[in-house]
């Protein structure tokens, strides 16, 4: 039996297209022989769908859209859809009023409907917010083999491999008790660094030790903050990936069942990355894309300041919309040096796009003039810092309003964390390309672009990082060196350490002590950010949800100087 | 027994200044004879904490302030405090890590922990992303009465009253069959406008219904774009109020049980407020004095246009933080009224804040002349219009900057809803003070602060509402009057009703089609505002999880043409 995957790209609440999309993939499928077609997680609607769920005229339009498409899909193929359905007992017997469903459609029928059965609630997840899990064990039989069906999250409760158990119960242990021939699973799963190897590692896990040959469809596309990679794959019963989809790129693929064996038969298996920075470029350009493509944006505007984060957001953009269809913005003030301008233009020459100059000392004097009489006798500060960051900002958002392009805002990670930043400055933009992207990253991802040939000019590469806000200014004036940052923060936000922990890292109490700082009060900032590309399993997206006025970064050291017990809670 | 009610407010994360406040009140509690002490949900550390209880040392120390004040508290009373608690079986059983607990603290210990058991996961609420429900019912005999022991959400699923069942179990039943002497509820439930009707009703109901008499103890403050309102209550067995404490003011009241009679006796009841109108300014007060105070600024800065909006958040400011440390900052430009800066400055006379006037048509004309190549050609539009609006939210922050103010925005829920705002201009600021007050509830409100005496100047009460961003420009050139825009708006938001049911309520279909489609295309500017104080029950805020790269709203009217049939899923 020859099953096809659909590795689709969908765009969000986008019904009557994306049911079109399965519609061609269903008539690919049939032409290559298959008799299933598998599509990815909610593949109607677009994952996360997130509030639309809420409203009834939505979810309705699902229900009738899911109808329509089995009537047109072609005869000899069964179809896995992923659709929301009605949980019609949840008001007598409690429980949300959604399911976060797949439905067979053969005949051009629903024969049935299988409820996602682990419903993630960490990170960028809120399934709980909609849906009631389901309870059973989900499978189907077509021509005499038995197919299990899981949806994403159902797969992610392998204690044996992650250490610990999440959920009470396995649905994979569940499927392998009926003793399924395949187990299926319908995934939008996001990227991050590193989540392929670790997917294809625990489904490896799961498929020896079950027994299982496993499918695994992933959907595909940038949707606000979150990059779905692809790489659909396919294990044998060892384990053995026996097919693998591209990355970042909508695919169709061919896996067959040996009916005999009743195992996977090798198809075509995509290549690994040959590095972590190839994936995540190809992971930031999808997001551009995409974001651009489905909020109806062909062009884009973006500052060039003659550093390092601009000019890999302006790689990144001529990638993945083309170098005619961006403009860089260079913006000089009195305080910039001469290579800032020298730099981007030589940057601008290389990619091929457009550039303009716009000089802002006149804007400066002006402010200075308007603001004479309130700030007469205080001194140059950091209020004068960000009047010329949001200078700058106001231009580009008056090009990207006249000329309807999407302004792309160039803040790495680092600085988000630590708010060296400008809101309503530096930080404008629809989209914010390298938030999620820490600046050691910035540097070792323009120096594989430059593998071949130089794209980033070297001197942006080898100069000191710099605001240039005022005379001389470095961005190591205000902060530790980079490296150094990078992993106190890398420990802080992703591995949830503490103080004293960083400390026993190696890392210098008082340093520590005020990146702690520094990342508590720009909360503020980063609570109005743009929405930031994720390539990280901790982004400040969508799943980082902190408070504001909290005081907590202030005192914790107090507990952190203390010798802590074991909290001793009956 | 006396029972004391500590209605406190905590600053989210700060564990001593809080473990401080509540021995405090446990002190005057037993200076009052109470023999058991109340505190809100998670007292200790404040709600909601979110993301800080991914910090396994935000949850050690939790801990440790516990056991710290067991040992600080005064003899002869019991004393509830909301703290969290570790799951312990989580990785072997699975489940989330934690618990939303309630400990008994008496005789210098921690006697006994209570979990929360209904965990909410709608709006602003995310319960499940950290805690596991409690699976029995919590209770403790205390000098021979039995008290029940419930948690915010645990009460909220009477299906009686609320027409539904939300969640499979209600834990006000389960305590009613073990027959419980009272039932306490420790609360942290957010204000929205007619909340406390709602909340009395239902715990009436609940309190006739299985007979037992119940004490509410509801935090207040305002945490981030939260307002919690207090006005914990108490209902005798048959659901009369025998106790209120005051709305949106910490307090400490105490109520009797009868030994004899096994109920509640009358005691203190603070009156309900004589208008929505009062209880919604109390609110919003209370939410600027505690986001400013728990952000460490003791002064705001605002910009005053001569119109509504920014008269009503000047008023507002004087009355949270003191006239003096309001400054109200004038900027008209040439397409400024006279009367907006006339209705500007008798407003900030009327307020006694400061006011100060900055011009801002040289920065216009130093815009318009950097920008002439690149603009050569075009018409004034949308892009000129906007850099007005971001002259001023760049004036505005370099004197919060500056001076170390707070920037208040101004925008109502009207505005936030259509987009007819500016990001990065008069959305600027750390907080949105109105962005969940619809503009006819701002002319309300000043009508009602006018009732004694004139606060807002009549003229600004009378005039067309305008941004004042081009010759003769008034809002209704592009927004429908806001009696119809605010009832579309409240049908589609708050009741999630389709075009076809707006218009079948009676509005012109093609304003209805507008609005929807401003609403959608603004996605992108809701996502970078500030904080907006919430004061419905469905704000702009931490509740509102829309995708900005979505296509529903293009396509929805295709669907809700057709005669839409019942899904038929299996």
């Amino acid at each position: 039996m020859k099953i096809a995957i659909a590795q689709l790209n969908p765009t969000i609440g986008d019904l009557p297209t994306n049911a079109q999309k399965i519609l061609e993939a269903a008539q690919q499928a049939v032409a290559a022989g298959a008799r299933l077609l598998l599509t990815p997680e909610l593949s109607l609607c677009g994952y996360p769908p997130r509030d639309l769920l809420l409203n009834p005229s939505f979810v309705v339009a699902m229900g009738m859209t899911l109808q329509q498409l089995a009537k047109e899909l072609p005869p000899n193929l069964a179809v896995l859809v992923g659709t929301v359905s009605p949980n019609l007992q949840a008001s007598t017997t409690g429980g949300k009023s959604l399911f976060n469903s797949i439905a067979l459609l053969e005949d051009g029928k629903v024969k049935q409907v299988f409820h996602k059965r682990l419903l993630p609630t960490y990170d960028v997840f809120d399934e709980n917010r909609y849906f009631e899990p389901g309870l059973q064990a989900n499978y189907f039989t077509l021509d005499n083999i038995d197919i299990g069906v899981t949806i994403c999250e159902d797969l992610w409760n392998d204690e044996e491999f992650l250490g610990k158990r999440s959920y009470a119960v396995n649905p994979i242990a569940d499927l392998a008790i009926l003793r399924v021939d395949v187990i299926v699973n319908l995934s939008a799963s996001p990227y991050s660094v590193g989540k392929q190897q670790y997917r294809e590692a625990m489904l490896k896990h799961s498929a020896v030790r079950f027994q299982q040959p496993m499918i695994y469809a992933n959907q595909v596309g940038g949707n606000d903050d979150l990059i779905f990679d692809g790489r659909s794959f396919a294990l044998n019963r060892q384990g053995e990936v026996m097919c693998r989809a591209r990355g970042f790129a909508t695919d169709l693929v061919i896996v067959e069942l040996d009916e005999t064996q009743r195992d996977l038969q090798l198809s075509s298996v995509a290549p690994v990355y040959e590095s972590e920075n190839e994936e995540i470029w190809q992971a930031l350009v999808l997001g551009v894309q995409d974001y651009a493509r489905k909020c109806h944006f062909s062009q884009v505007v973006l500052g060039l300041s003659g550093g390092i984060d601009s000019a890999l957001v302006a790689a990144i953009a001529a990638a993945a919309l083309g170098k005619e269809n961006v403009l860089g913005v260079l913006m000089p003030s009195p305080y910039s040096s001469s290579h800032s301008v020298s730099d981007a233009l030589a940057l601008g020459e290389n990619l091929g796009i457009q550039t303009t100059i716009l000089k802002i000392g006149e804007l400066m004097q002006g402010f200075d003039h308007t603001l004479a009489d309130l700030f007469a006798g205080t001194e140059f500060g950091i209020a004068e810092e960000n009047i010329q960051s949001r200078i700058r900002g106001n231009l580009l958002m008056a090009i990207a309003n006249k000329f309807g392009y999407l302004l792309l805002s160039t803040g790495n990670k680092s600085e988000m964390a630590v708010g060296y930043c400008t809101l309503y400055g530096d930080m404008n933009g629809g989209l914010a390309v390298i938030a999620d992207v820490p600046k050691t990253r910035v540097y070792s991802l323009c120096e594989w672009l430059n593998r071949h040939s130089e794209i980033i000019p070297q001197n942006i590469l080898t100069k000191a990082p710099s605001a240039e806000l005022k005379p001389g200014q470095v961005d190591q004036d205000s902060l530790p060196s980079y490296e150094i940052l990078d992993d106190i923060l890398q420990r802080l936000i992703h591995n949830h350490q503490s103080a004293a922990q960083i400390v026993t890292a190696g890392h210098d109490p008082v340093i520590v002590d005020r990146v702690i700082h520094m990342v508590a009060r720009a909360e503020f900032k980063r609570r109005q950010a743009p929405p930031g590309l994720k390539i990280t399993d901790r982004a400040f997206g969508t799943g980082w949800r902190m408070p504001i006025a909290s005081n907590w970064a202030a005192i914790k050291n107090t507990y952190q100087t203390k010798n802590i017990p074991t909290p001793t809670l009956t």
